[in-house]
């Protein structure tokens, strides 16, 4: 796997993929600094007057319903729509999946109709789009004492994986990746990281890139390594979560390649 | 006071609150992650689709009318009510109140529809929006060549303390907190904080935080002795506004609680 | 022309223009830290409902169309309509003109519309723009291999101006200024601004700062000087792009006038 990671960099770097992001207010300057450290370029928009013309020059797409309406939604299925007609690799951040009914209907509208190649989100949100579903075909729920949310979110994962015929990437302290039959694992980062907003969304972003890069599996493993790496060497020089965002920006641009592909494993 | 404020802070830090915040574009990103610095957690959304769902886990809700359009004045007024019915705390910043009538009328209506716990603005805010009501009132208002803007803008807080039945926040050199009857003073900061967008909107986040977490007044005190703390030690070692920022984000995170807490003085 | 830039800025730093901006929404916060840095006062807003009112109090105006939709192109033509009405400048940035049709048709009305004073975007933009209106008119457009891409803008650039009566200012490593008879250029920066996502955005917000200051052709030449010098100051100092943009802020708050004003040359 350490080679593909590798592989999976360079090219990267070499095509510096266009990344179309329709992704929640509060993220947007974040991931596009993030995108452009990690050796991509940020496309931002939502007009559905403009999906048809730049999902031709997009080299993927990312999808993200941090702070979801209406509108953004059509247009979210117009753009993802195009680009897998276009045959171009769709990312799909669940945001809040869970946390409200128009959240988690709308991740699992634009994972039915869409079909991303990659879902990346967190645990909660993971086992909320897959207790719907459960839910929805009358599956018997675990209880919610479970006390392994970890153990959980990776048997949602691949049930996901499965379902939608795509790969999900988890993160938390350690980040599990699976497209339902093969599993990896990422450790790094840092604690402070949670304490930044957009390191998830930024995670999604380049996952973006590395999409375009590669295939699904691979991509999602190089994208959650790239993190990790950047933000385990950031959190080491950052007095707290103000200076650990400069940080991260700066280490993501100077990544240490053989850093990264060394922390992902299979499990 | 001191020991209610030290009490505050110990509060939020245990329950990191969950803010929901329908804010302006310019500050979601800072907003966001001054919540976080501060020991609470930051939620932004602004669908009418959601807020039935989101009001049911929100501790506390901020609306900011820094770029306010029609729909998003709509989703606030719907937000504030159903807070209210559910029995927890709303604060409001009235961007701009003054500027232009829509700002002006729009702050209005949300105080006398929600009635928010807490209004929390800058001086020529408060002023604005007391000179809109006295003129309604047909009350004469003070001549426009008052040379103390600061004890003018406490008379207005009074005065819409009373009217509105809500705690006053109003930030300046030295802040003032009143809820008509008892005003409270805070001192602190830096120069440097009016020279970063999304100060006063992160004071008016915070305040959110400190409002899930005690009474309204004492909130609104914590949540300003908090800003004046961190700010102030930023404001020791930045080189400018933008080394500022990340500056006061660590302060805030490695708050000196003993430090915030004794900033605060009856008036 | 080092006299008048130094002029423009002592004028910029006695005056704190107000700078309205209808922009996009992933730079609205380092476009409205840009201004505050650089000594002006930013306000944000997109309603058509205070458009009359907020351009009564405007010292300028900036139009941005990075993220386009609709209802904001009616409220940017109804404000630079509104701005013109009054005798106040408005300046455009076509961001991503080119690579939508909807973005270039937006730019182009824009322009034929509101008559802006400044059109300030990229090489890429500006030759797209240039494109468009030669296709309309059947001239023929020169080949795409063209090998000397400064060039082919310069001369776009100088089509536009003389089109449209305005001042264009086109970044590049080398910035060029030109109101179709005189040209200027302007030297500095860093090789990490273009990997800070709002660098031109803040270059458009610095130029509306200016142009409520001064003519067109010095306050475009001004806002490129000052964003070279400090980009340059700020470069030396980052570990990458993290690192730079609170540098860049602080370079851009401490600036050294006589630095940038030596960074203007007559072409």
């Amino acid at each position: 796997m350490k080679e593909k990671i590798l592989a999976a960099i360079s090219a990267v770097y070499a095509r510096k993929p266009l990344v179309h992001s329709i992704t929640n207010f509060v993220v947007m300057q974040v991931s596009a600094n993030a995108l452009l450290a990690a050796h991509a370029s940020p496309l931002m928009a939502h007009a559905a007057e403009e999906m048809d013309d730049l999902t031709s020059i997009d080299d993927a797409l990312v999808l993200n319903i941090g702070t979801l309406d209406p509108d953004w939604l059509s247009s979210m299925e117009l753009a993802g729509t195009l680009m897998k007609k276009k045959g171009k690799p769709v990312v799909l951040d669940p945001v809040g999946a869970g946390a409200s009914g128009l959240r988690t209907r709308a991740a699992l509208r634009l994972l039915d109709l869409v079909r991303p190649d990659i879902l990346r989100g967190n645990a909660s949100e993971i086992m909320a789009l897959d207790a719907e579903i459960r839910a929805a075909d009358k599956v018997l729920t675990k209880g919610v004492d479970s006390r392994n949310e970890s153990a959980d979110a990776l048997s949602s994962a691949r049930n996901l994986a499965l379902r939608f015929g795509c790969t999900v990437s988890v993160s938390g302290e350690t980040d599990f990746i699976t497209d339902g039959h093969e599993t990896l694992a990422v450790e790094g980062g840092s604690p402070l990281m949670p304490l930044v907003t957009g390191m998830g969304c930024s995670a999604s972003a380049i996952t973006g890139a590395y999409a375009a890069a590669g295939d699904p599996l691979t991509a999602a493993c190089a994208a959650m390594a790239v993190m990790a790496s950047a933000g385990e060497k950031a959190g080491k020089k950052a007095a707290g979560p103000g200076s650990f965002l400069p940080a991260f920006l700066d280490e993501l641009y100077l990544l240490d390649a053989e850093d990264a592909a060394r922390r992902v494993r299979r499990v």
